[in-house]
């Protein structure tokens, strides 16, 4: 019987379970596909660490070469070892062109192109169905659920850590920093919560499903977030008044060959199903072309997911034969702005609470051609009020008119936040 | 190359659907499988009629036999085309133990132990997920998700009539009846809506569901339903009102080797995802040992994505080499009402506005060791008036001791709806 010699990049929480998978089912694989698996050389960084899983020493290596050089099939489990190294392992061994599955998420959408292209020149496999889903494999999902039709539309919630936070801001009126100094205590934030809360994990995603979803690589480096840090309790509050809710949402759309997007605070209709997704829970809404919207709703789940989807991976590659794929994505996507989409706006603004001020903020929005669908005038406190307005769509450059108009008149713009359209 | 002829039972919109992808897909299937697919026999019940595929008339016939005598697989695809003759018809292909593929839920729901124990004992084949999901191909979904795991819960709207109707109750104020002619006026319920509105439709659903989430079959005859039709449009108002939605839910449940459920309108949080499926959307909320709750949304398709099911099925048939599986399900549960959930209970009581009729009812129910946990007088409308209250759950003998005791002071008992605790 053939044998087939698994390498593992990585050898923590995933790689420890992936390990265990693959040897629980070395006997049913070579019933089933006629070869014997078989752990070959593992990197790690450490070999004295304790390890959740017995491969025995000799396999460990602290030289990565190693495992490209006696492995037949590559398995990345990198973790948090730095995604540029981790890119330079998997480039070389696409260049000797040995089936690679990863696992890190940033990885492939840092370097997603360089290395699908490599893979597509070098006729070489490669598959990250456990890069992005958490509990539910989302990967997979599309595959069944869109079956030769094209995903035009996404809108989710894709960051567990900032849902959880809004949700307890929303709940317990917390404020930001509160919320967040309890997720962390809790577990559901790390210590250095930068990437959750900057909106670069949920960008992350946005690239990876885009590349699932709508077979197109956008470059990362061309867009952009809105913290989710920028929302103060007071717009939460606000927004509910008006019949919303603020949600860390991630929308991405490709439209006449335009890729438009979002990842940033958002107002959303209260009756929405993703505005009724709290806690740790994420959500995502494909829309497609013949199935209409479909909606998956899960928990970011751990290690054992994320090990489960690699060793489906890992199965594929044998089912297949080490077959490639040639179309891995579509040509690159002219990146547009979220402001695309013409949607109203939110705003929050401070003023001194005098005579005449409300009137001089609406003509200043009048001079702009600007209509004010709704405003509402909050208690002043301590001689300051805040005014709560909601707009047509706004250009980023009237913005700036309008916010230095302001600005010579004490008046303080808090928060523009978008409305997202469904 | 082995030559496999593949015969249909009915040729309405599914199945020249499926007669059409079949079709398509005889190069591709016999480059992958090494199988010529073919079309054999197509029963059908008139001959004359103008069909949306390009199947030979010589392939048609009238007589059942000649399907099942000159096929190597056969397709069920009845439609409405009666249950009793359908299964009959697929207990006889699985007595010649030849693959059978089905679309028809009611079917399944009806006579699932018969066929499922036919084809243990003749080690013949049944593949069904085209039975139910609509839009997602939930069976697919729920193998994918929730890998070597046990699902232990599950909730949601699985009709999208009665959801459509409950919409447009809540959102435009109409009676039951007004909003039923409205769905009926746009082609999202029948001429007859008896099955959607007293839940069949969702009934047929869960026992299904219940196979492939739980495999478990439950006895349809020992369940039974509460009618969708039995919500006013006050008991809507009065929900919101409590901050509560008023949902047409399927809720399952299994818990030491017990199967508890619901098939009715229940109260459910206004902040519950599936609080806010609305129109003609379904959601189902699955709860797994590992997984936790993994929730899927969509619409209730047509017959393009049943098609699509159907010829995954015949694709796993030819994949497997005609393999049958031999633990189709366990063993029959012990089905037990949702009343052991001990879920609170809404109560609509209509009175004669006057003096001590309130305190009447409040003593009642102390008398009978129940607890009110909320109670609203609403106002009084030609000497009549509703009293809405939430209580803790009552026994079924204890509400009919409750209600003869009422009836003799002329106080009514509108509505009793249970709430959804998750």
């Amino acid at each position: 019987m053939r044998k087939i010699r698994i390498g593992l990049l990585g050898l923590g929480v995933v790689g420890a379970e992936l390990a265990n998978i693959i040897n629980s089912n070395i006997e049913n694989i070579s019933e089933k596909y006629g070869v014997q698996m078989e752990i070959g050389k593992v990197f790690v960084r450490d070999l004295q660490k304790k390890r959740n899983t017995d491969i025995p020493s000799s396999k460990l290596t602290t030289n990565a070469d190693e495992v490209l050089n006696e492995s037949d099939i590559i398995c990345e489990c990198m973790g948090g070892a730095g995604t540029e190294i981790t890119k330079e392992y998997i480039m070389r061994c696409i260049k000797s062109k040995k089936p690679v599955i990863m696992s890190s998420k940033k990885v492939i959408a840092l370097y997603g192109k360089d290395i699908l292209d490599l893979c597509m020149s070098q006729k070489s496999q490669i598959r990250f169905d456990a890069t992005v889903g958490g509990g539910i494999p989302i990967a997979k999902v599309i595959k069944e659920c869109f079956k030769g039709e094209k995903i035009t539309k996404a809108v989710g919630i894709l960051n567990a850590t900032s849902n959880y936070i809004y949700s307890s801001m929303d709940k317990k009126g917390y404020s930001f920093e509160q919320a967040l100094k309890k997720a962390q205590d809790l577990g559901y934030a790390e210590n250095d919560p930068t990437e959750d809360i900057d909106g670069l994990d949920a960008l992350y995603k946005v690239v990876v499903l885009t590349l699932f979803a709508m077979k197109s690589w956008v470059n990362i480096k061309e867009l952009s977030t809105k913290s989710f840090s920028s929302i103060d309790i007071l717009d939460m509050k606000y927004a509910n008044e008006l019949g919303y809710r603020i949600k860390p949402l991630a929308i991405f759309e490709k439209k006449n060959n335009k890729f438009i997007y979002r990842v940033g605070p958002c107002l959303i209709d209260e009756k929405h199903i993703a505005a009724n997704v709290i806690n740790n829970f994420n959500i995502i809404v494909f829309e497609g072309s013949n199935s209409g919207k479909l909606g998956f709703y899960g928990q970011g789940a751990g290690s054992m997911p994320t090990a489960t989807a690699m060793f489906d991976d890992l199965v594929s590659v044998l089912k297949t034969n080490f077959e490639y794929e040639t179309d891995l994505y579509e040509g690159c996507e002219i990146v547009t702005d979220y402001r695309d989409f013409r949607n109203n706006l939110y705003w929050r603004i401070s003023v001194e609470n005098t005579i005449g001020k409300l009137a001089h903020i609406c003509n200043v929005f009048a001079q702009n051609s600007i209509n004010i669908e709704k405003v509402i005038q909050k208690d002043a406190i301590n001689g300051k009020m805040d005014v709560v307005l909601l707009t047509n769509s706004v250009d980023a450059t009237v913005i700036d008119l309008i916010t230095k108009e302001f600005e010579t008149n004490q008046i303080e713009i808090n928060t523009i936040i978008p409305f997202f359209n469904d």
